[in-house]
């Protein structure tokens, strides 16, 4: 069976893989929403950090008192940020773990856990609820990724 | 034919798995150009952020005056910045699609509109272009991502 | 034998997956271990960037003060940019690199090298050491990334 070419559906008809596929997506999503909610509030803060972005507003003086910070963009930027630190690595670590044959009872798990701290984290860092509110939230999917790595370690360890 | 070896050319020799391997792989590499041309304007504009990275300039004031912020390394900061947060989702979700079994030619029309899109993305960022060139050159790259993560989600939704 | 229900052990029987596997696990988790020490310095240097973080400090004007920034503190968070930027397109590039059928012995190599490399990198920026050793160390991985890239390239290319 050599050179038979691959079906595009092989990996897809595993249901573990299609959890991963779901969550996986879902939170990228929600990692890419950190990008409206910033420009929502830069464009109502106006808080700009581009001089172009601030031309529509006139010229000279008028256009450059729009070139500054707003702590609500900065802490929607940190929110972003945090996002890329934790959900690219669950993302890419999360493959691995679908790909290495686990339970789906136990995928799943994993896959909701980590998606579920992860939008509690982002209520929690915008709105913001005192700590360690943010903290925990933060804290369970660090661990959720932990466990998947673990896992993929176990299973795979060719160095 | 179970504990069949996995060969690994099955997954490489779908089309729709190669055309994203080469997108992919060419957006990532754009992605990667960014840290040169931060590299670029660091040593052409002597603005660093590291004391170590000025220890060739002479030691004391002579050298501390080179820890200091450029417009140009702090733009090109922004474009690698915004890559990150928007070129790594389309590599993750865009992975998904891909096995998620879609046509060649609309698999292909995303990944060429999005490519293009983050190409001119970069210039307009860089040069920088008047706006909404920057703003709408990122649309169509966000756009593209969520119609492949709309498509991903339709096919495998398991949660 | 269409509709043949993947098996998720097939791709993890393969070796080069299985290395890749490993090494990428191995990476993601020094990136993430970025996270704890970055958190570590700003509590042994009480700098912190939200205010409901220093709200254990006590009220007003003396949680204030530890709103601030440290050196050592921004020098992690540097780490941790810096890791984004260049394990990120690893683990893409890799994985697309490791479904392109190479030999197990290049692969390793790669592999290998990348993550000493990255390792290195690290240490370099905490210490820190004198340049060169940051700056050869992030050339290394970076080497590494855009090798495995060309040979992806190489083998895939379909536009």
């Amino acid at each position: 069976r050599r050179g038979e070419m691959a079906k595009p559906t092989q990996l897809i008809n595993n249901e573990v893989f299609r959890a991963f596929a779901t969550y996986a997506a879902i939170v990228l999503l929600k990692m890419m929403l950190m990008s409206l909610i910033t420009a929502y509030f830069r464009l109502t803060r106006k808080a700009f950090v581009n001089p172009e972005d601030t031309a529509s507003f006139g010229k000279g003086e008028s256009a450059k008192k729009f070139l500054r910070t707003d702590p609500d963009v900065e802490r929607a930027r940190r929110v972003h940020l945090n996002d890329l630190e934790n959900i690219v690595p669950f993302v890419g670590i999360g493959l691995l773990y679908a790909l290495s044959g686990p339970e789906l009872s136990t995928a799943l798990l994993h896959f909701r856990i980590f998606t579920g701290a992860r939008i509690l984290h982002t209520f929690a860092y915008l709105i913001p609820l005192p700590q360690p509110g943010r903290g925990l939230s933060w804290a369970v999917g660090y661990a959720v990724t932990f466990s998947m790595a673990y896992n993929v370690l176990k299973t795979v360890w060719l160095v």
